[in-house]
């Protein structure tokens, strides 16, 4: 595979590490920095300028910074602004907006849009079709699923928001709303189509709408009865301590 | 910034206005007409084809009429037969079917769907993913957030449709799924998560599946002990009441 | 229209049938076969590598194969190691991940999400927005609405996971959720926002979260005192029985 591939446009200010690969119709813009052995497919954009760009003439354009062995996969767009560890991956067609500031080993699945001024730890999972409201922070090992949403506006429309705030190893199911301002423990679970409206001690099991205790995570038993949460006993794929179970 | 990037594909009866840059890679079809000191962003198609298209060889291209200061993201598809009013926006990877009439200073999100005949007043803001279904009615600044449905068929599938109608002001939360049919009053809010399956009446603030009247919106208070609603009196970005507050 | 539009990049070891169509930007990899008279539209990706073409050295690319009449929209990515029968269909944006294996006269609909391993009949349609979790098994004539999700793990995260299986027929309204390893009957209707956790017999129209039986579908009468279902009766546009009605 030739390493950059036809019709890609790089800015003269970026910066390529080693055994940077680069798909089809993809645009580098300046300031981007794109770590060693990273990859970027087709039809992305990285370094998209803010939106003052196209309103004033003396607009400077900020870095991005993407760690080494990233997998940026097609139709991605980044803005510029935001940093990214090491093994940094998304989907396709994902869209991450400025000042956002991601750890190692995350993962922004398809269709995710996370709306810019996020802090996301390490070795955190966004599946498909995440919705991350502007200042949502996500501690370690956060898992979230499809359509699930973190608000940052009860009562809408604002001119000052608050997001949430979701502790490490923390589980968010599919269809979850958590609204502004919540902020959940670690080793939750919160189940699918749950809307939390207030804040969640550590180890919750919470369901409905609006979520209630349904009981603590460790209570949990798997079909022979062993415990199945804290779920990092139990999985490890991609995890750092996968050598260990 | 060169006003037309490379690759650009803008047929010779498209009409471009003054001032108007386009993107990378963005296909500009037959019958499209872009205001002036527009912006579109780059891997757009603004024109799509009816599927007409494919099928019949007397096939008619419609005009696309976008006006004065439009600034389409990238990655966004509108069909041809549209008209939209002067300050319109797109988020990334909109998709806007056919024959659409939507007013001025209107915005759609990022991965917003609109699947066609919808009509839209002025100062309307769709935020990310939200999913309007064919023939759907707004009025002037409505307000949707994501992952919202307005749909059109309570028994699927069904040879006919009908869609809702949203009153002026009315703000639709995370979630919500606004019911075939249904008609929606002015200056209503509709709670994350509710399913609205009757029609509603004005300042009406809904909760639940099936939806029920919570309260007045007017009884609605801030923690100042200051009403929340009408919003107009504590909201102003980008409405032309702006100066005034 | 020329057929194969500027900017496309076709590996030498595809194969295009007879009066295939291809838009601008499009990469069609190696393996892919194109049945005769399709049609792929700009900015597609198809035969998209698996993951391990990133890490494996002896990588060995999958064959994808698309059948006659197919018309697949703009910005659409088709992993390889699928097969699709004729008359294949999607929206705009969907991603449709690998070991696919797709009836004839599916449509998949824009920004669908198909995880892998999914298994579809024939007449098929994901409307908008639906989200397969990988090994999903679907029947014949199945319809599912926007952000409709069926998952494949209860207590996330699972080194192991079991998809559900939907009959016949069978209708799933927007924003269901149907839980991992359920088994739904033939003839169905799921209500809209419904959260399926139990296996769902033949005929069952089922509301709420969790999802209860509220009737029989064969009671479910229209304005005029017919009943709506099985809905093959009253809706014909683009099924086999259409001119027998």
């Amino acid at each position: 595979m030739n390493p950059i591939g036809p019709n890609v446009s790089i800015s003269e200010r970026a910066a390529l590490g080693v055994g940077v690969r680069i798909g089809a119709n993809t645009i580098i813009h300046e300031g981007v920095q794109l770590g060693d052995h990273s990859i970027v497919g087709s039809n992305c954009i990285i370094g998209e300028p803010l939106s003052s760009y196209y309103k004033d003439d003396s607009y400077v354009q900020p870095s991005t910074i993407i760690g080494a062995h990233a997998l940026v996969r097609s139709h991605t767009v980044i803005y510029t602004a935001s940093t990214f560890g090491d093994h940094f991956q998304t989907g396709h067609h994902a869209v991450i907006r400025e000042h956002c500031a991601i750890g190692h080993h995350c993962s922004i699945g398809t269709f995710s849009d996370l709306q810019g001024h996020v802090t996301m730890g390490n070795y955190c999972r966004l599946h498909s079709s995440v919705h991350l409201a502007k200042g949502s922070v996500l501690g370690d090992h956060v898992f979230i699923y499809p359509y699930a949403v973190l608000t940052n506006d009860r009562f809408p429309p604002s001119m000052t928001t608050n997001a949430p705030a979701i502790g490490h190893y923390t589980q968010i199911g599919v269809h979850a709303v958590i609204l502004a301002g919540v902020s959940i423990g670690a080793h939750c679970l919160i189940a699918a189509n749950a809307t939390v409206a207030n804040d969640v001690d550590d180890h919750s099991f919470m369901i409905g709408s609006p979520a209630v205790l349904k009981k603590d995570v460790r209570d949990l038993k798997g079909e022979d009865g062993s415990p199945l949460y804290p779920w990092p006993a139990r999985f490890d794929r991609g995890m750092p301590w996968k050598n260990d179970m």
